[in-house]
Formats: C-alpha cells, sequence, structure tokens
C-alpha cells in the first residue's frame, strides 16, 4: 500500500502557524500514518522550537525522489527572514508565507503529494508582500474555478455552491446544471471518503424556500429538478429546506450535510456554531486542501497558548480526503 | 397619567395559544401594569381554564367606552365552535382564530389599543377557513407595507430591511434611499422605548461585505452613504460588517442591534441563537405588534406543558414599545 503523502504549509512566520504546525507533530496528536512534509523554512522551525523548548526530528524532502515512508518530512524553503518578527503583518513575512504555499501548491498540482493542509497567512502581509492573489482560496481559483469551500465541525457540515462572488453574480449561479454538478461531485466525495455516512439536505435560495412560488421561482425552476434528478442517481438528499431553519434541522440528528446556495447563507450558520473551530475544506481539485478556520491570531503568536486542536483536524480530514480527490 | 392597552390574541384554539395566554396572566409573572384585553371566545377560554384547574376573572371590554383602568378584560367574539378540538388544524379553528385577529386589528388602527400581541395561528387553518392572507404579517401588511419586522431575544436582536420578498426583489430594495428611512426609523423607536440602550451594527450584503469593492458594489454605492448619513443625523450606527460575523460582534457585547438586509441573512442567525424563545416584532405601524416566535405547537395542545415565558417576553415588549409606535 502507498503511503499518502500530505503536505502542510508554515503559514505567516509573524503568526500561530509555525508553533501550531510544530505543536500538531509534537506526538501528542494520534494522528494517521502518512508522509507528513513542512512546505517552511529551517529556521523559522527552529527559532520556534528553541523558543518552547521543543524540537522535531525532520528528514528532508525532495520531492518523488524522496522514500515512499510515513513519517515528519521538511522541503526547506529559503526566505528573506533573519529574525522572525511576530504579532504583524510585514512584507518579508507575507514573501515568506506565499513562497511555502505556492511551492506546496506546485507539488500538488504535479502529483507528489495528495493533500494540502495550510497553516494561516495574512492577507495584508501578502498584499505587502506583492502578492496579487488576496489568499490561499484565490491563488487556487486560477487553477481550479470550480472548487468547492466545505466547512467541517463537529456539529455542522456546510458546503457552498459559490464562494467569493458578489451575491447578485451568485444568484445566477444557481441553475439546475450547475446545482446537479454540485450535488454529484458532493455525493461522489463523501462516499469515497465516509462511505454512508452522510445524508444531503439543500437549503433553499428564497424565504421559507419560496412557499411553492409564492415567494421566489428558483426552487420550483431550478432547485427541485436537480435535487429530484440526484435523487434517481441514488444520491441522498433532501430539500429544498427554507434557508433559516435548515441548520437548525441538521443539529438535530448526526450525520446531516448541508448544501447551501451561497457564502453567507453557509457561513452564518457555521461561524455561529464552529468559530474558530472548524477546518475550511476546498474540494473538487485533483488533491484536498484543507485550513483551520482561524486567523494568524497575532495577538498571541509565540505565547505558548495557541491550540493546535483545528490544525489537527484539518489534517485528519485531509487524510481523510486525499485518496479520493476529483 | 393614561393606562396603555394592549390587546392579546388567543391564536388557534387548537394549538398552544389559549392555555399560554391563561398562564400569562395567572399571576405567576410579573408585568407591567396595563389594560390587557384577550380578543377571544369566552367558552374556549373556559373549557381550557377548566382542563387546567384555573380560572381568570375578566371583565368585558366594551372599546374605548370601557374605564380606563388597568388589569384583564375580554373582548368576547362569538364563533362556530361547540367543542374545541385540539391538535390539529381544522376550518373552524382557523375561522376563529381569524375572527380574533382582525378584531384586535381593527381596534388597534382606530387606536382603541396601542399595542398588539398575538398568539400563534395556523396557516393551515386560515387556509382551510377560506382567509386569503397567509398568516398576520401578510394580513397587516395591506394597511401597513412599510412595517419592519424585528426579532428579540436576551442574546440577539435583529431588524430586517424586507421580509417576505423573494431574494432576488429584496437586492432591488438595498437603496441608499430606504436604507436611510430605515435607519432612522430604528433609531427613532429604540430611542423612545430604549432610550441609550442599542447601538446599530449594519451587516453587508455581499462577502467580506463586499471587501472595498472586489466583491460587490451595493456597500460602496448604496450602503456606506446611508450610514454616513445617519452617524451625521446623530444615529449611533457603524458598518458594513461581513454578513457571517456581524452577528458573532453583537453576541460580544451587550446593547448591539443588528440591522440585517435581507430575511435570511437575519434569521438563519436569529434562529440558531433563539429558535423557539424569542419574540417576533412588528414596528413602523401606528401601533405596536409582538407575538412569540413559536409556532401552535399542536403536538403538546392541551397537555399542560406549554411555556408561555415566550409570550410573556412578548407582552413585555409590546408595553415598551406601546408608547412610541410610529
Amino acid at each position: 500500500m502507498t503511503v499518502r503523502r500530505l503536505a502542510v504549509t508554515l503559514g505567516d512566520p509573524g503568526g500561530i502557524g509555525p508553533e501550531i504546525v510544530l505543536e500538531a507533530f509534537s506526538g501528542r496528536f494520534c494522528l494517521p500514518e502518512a508522509q507528513y512534509i513542512i512546505f517552511g523554512s529551517s529556521f523559522i522551525l527552529e527559532e520556534t522550537g528553541r523558543a518552547r523548548g521543543t524540537r522535531l526530528d525532520l528528514k528532508p524532502w525532495d520531492g518523488p525522489n524522496s522514500p515512499g515512508t510515513s513519517g515528519f518530512f521538511l522541503r526547506d524553503i529559503k526566505t528573506g527572514i533573519k529574525s522572525v518578527q511576530r504579532g504583524s503583518s510585514s512584507a518579508e513575512n507575507g514573501e515568506a508565507s506565499f513562497l511555502f504555499f505556492r511551492e506546496a501548491v506546485e507539488a500538488a498540482r504535479r502529483g507528489d503529494v495528495q493533500g494540502l493542509i495550510t497553516a494561516p497567512i495574512s492577507k495584508k502581509s501578502w498584499n505587502l508582500a506583492g502578492a496579487k492573489w488576496r489568499g490561499h482560496t484565490e491563488y487556487l481559483a486560477q487553477f481550479y474555478p470550480q472548487a468547492i469551500m466545505a466547512f467541517w465541525s463537529e456539529k455542522v457540515k456546510v458546503a457552498l455552491l459559490s464562494h467569493h462572488l458578489p451575491l447578485r453574480e451568485a444568484l445566477d449561479h444557481i441553475t439546475k446544471e450547475r446545482l446537479l454538478d454540485y450535488f454529484l461531485l458532493m455525493h461522489r466525495l463523501l462516499e469515497r471518503s465516509h462511505p454512508g455516512q452522510f445524508e444531503f439536505l439543500v437549503a433553499g435560495l428564497n424565504p421559507h424556500a419560496g412557499e411553492d412560488g409564492l415567494l421566489g421561482s428558483e426552487e420550483i425552476t431550478e432547485i427541485i429538478p436537480a435535487i429530484q434528478e440526484a435523487q434517481r442517481q441514488g444520491v441522498r438528499i433532501s430539500g429544498p429546506y427554507p434557508p433559516d431553519t435548515v441548520f437548525l434541522q441538521a443539529l438535530r440528528k448526526s450525520g446531516q450535510f448541508v448544501l447551501s446556495l451561497f457564502h453567507d447563507q453557509g457561513l452564518i450558520a457555521f461561524k455561529l456554531q464552529a468559530f474558530d473551530t472548524g477546518v475550511n475544506v476546498t474540494l473538487g481539485m485533483p488533491f484536498v486542501r484543507t485550513s483551520p478556520d482561524h486567523g494568524t491570531a497575532f495577538d498571541i503568536a509565540g505565547k505558548g497558548v495557541a491550540s493546535p486542536q483545528s490544525l489537527v483536524e484539518a489534517i485528519r480530514l485531509a487524510y481523510a480526503f486525499s485518496s479520493v480527490s476529483d
């Protein structure tokens, strides 16, 4: 059996990224057996480890030429950083986190790794460094414009039909064809990563899910036909449900996955239920990408109090999806 | 000082309405001193009271000719009900709850009462009875199309710029002029009912509140100008904030009132935080209307377990707003 290869980026050196990566790999957490490759800098890792009194034993990673064994590896990337400045954005830190991420994405696009876990970056640092992408998602979108963002926590799982689009444009994406593709893709991915575990609840678009056409027609013309077609193809899916109660319905029972129709419809609910504790998952690419749903946390960086829990969940979820990306 | 007059409708006789009205007025709860007039049927009240072993001493109410004293009154309305059928919708019950409500609204429109508290009706019963309105809100909308729906719980307060509109139409309502009217009306009402207690947080429309125009333009062309004009007029208001974090921000501090831009933007958050425990408030009419944010609860009707807490909160809130309606 081939060992899965998962890339982990360090994120912004001024934030909590390097310390939570070290913590996640410290042995305190039970991680699935895989080849974990940190895309970062030995200088930053050593400096972070010294401050915390911990040290990771990392083998150098040399792409597909490296041995196919499990364990912890480092792809050491040179940066201009001479001493780590924590607690705020900077061009130097932005350049470093951009290089770590870009190289990891290239490895993933080549197929050298099957999954990518990204520690938080600072969008401001990227901007100061002259990166023309606003963040991880936008960088990936140039290669995979149809990728789907999903959010995963113990209590709530939700995917978004579209993400970083103006709301009016997002509404134009709600067509029977796009919905059916979305439903079938989510079904295919989940059936391979978590077979038999989930059923899908589709959110409506209009108040009360349109109330039989009285409050809007998209449910009748687009959403219901797409659900019915997916059901005919064997997908366990139902709806459309009123957007303001579908999440309550999902919370009442385990194994429910909400398919939402635009960015904030899903994220208002998710952030209220799982703020800073969930995992962001990008699906529908040849590899899976996950990241903890929190930021750089500049205010606590380097203080030894940041929790690696969300990063650990992101690693586990990347493992679960890494054999099944699409 | 004139005693305030507040109408309370019994709601659907087959639901929990009659029993929670009796409970709310049983003396167990501290209610503000006012003239409370039940719009209902003595037959239903007596039947409900007998089953529960309680009895309310109600004086008959005869409109503005009644004495202006505080206490509990009954406007006895004849219905076709010969025995109360609980637990499901029926034309008979729909007709009764419609008559109670219509008469209470007429009293409110004449100015005979300053506030209206409505126990839950069954939309299906109204439909079976041939009422052409889908519910309380739609009935009131024929007289007050500009009325604003707000939702009130201990933790979250939120108002909606529009409510029962298809989402695409709701987006067309987001203009600087309408927003400014909305902000100023909410400010005027809250400053009279709860002086100095609230500041307003305005939700954006697009993901990340448009991210400086990258993800949509309405924030720049409509929302920010309306907020700035309201600030110039002395309103404590700020935003637009990302729709998926504005509610978290409001939860962190007391005294925050979220002004949302369409039905589900506000209600996804409100229902997750305060399902079945909040109060629905209709503002911007010559009288205030409140109702508990739960339904008829047919499954527990008549079993003596329904909680009157939300109705009690609805009564208190109607009292707070009843001198200040607009």
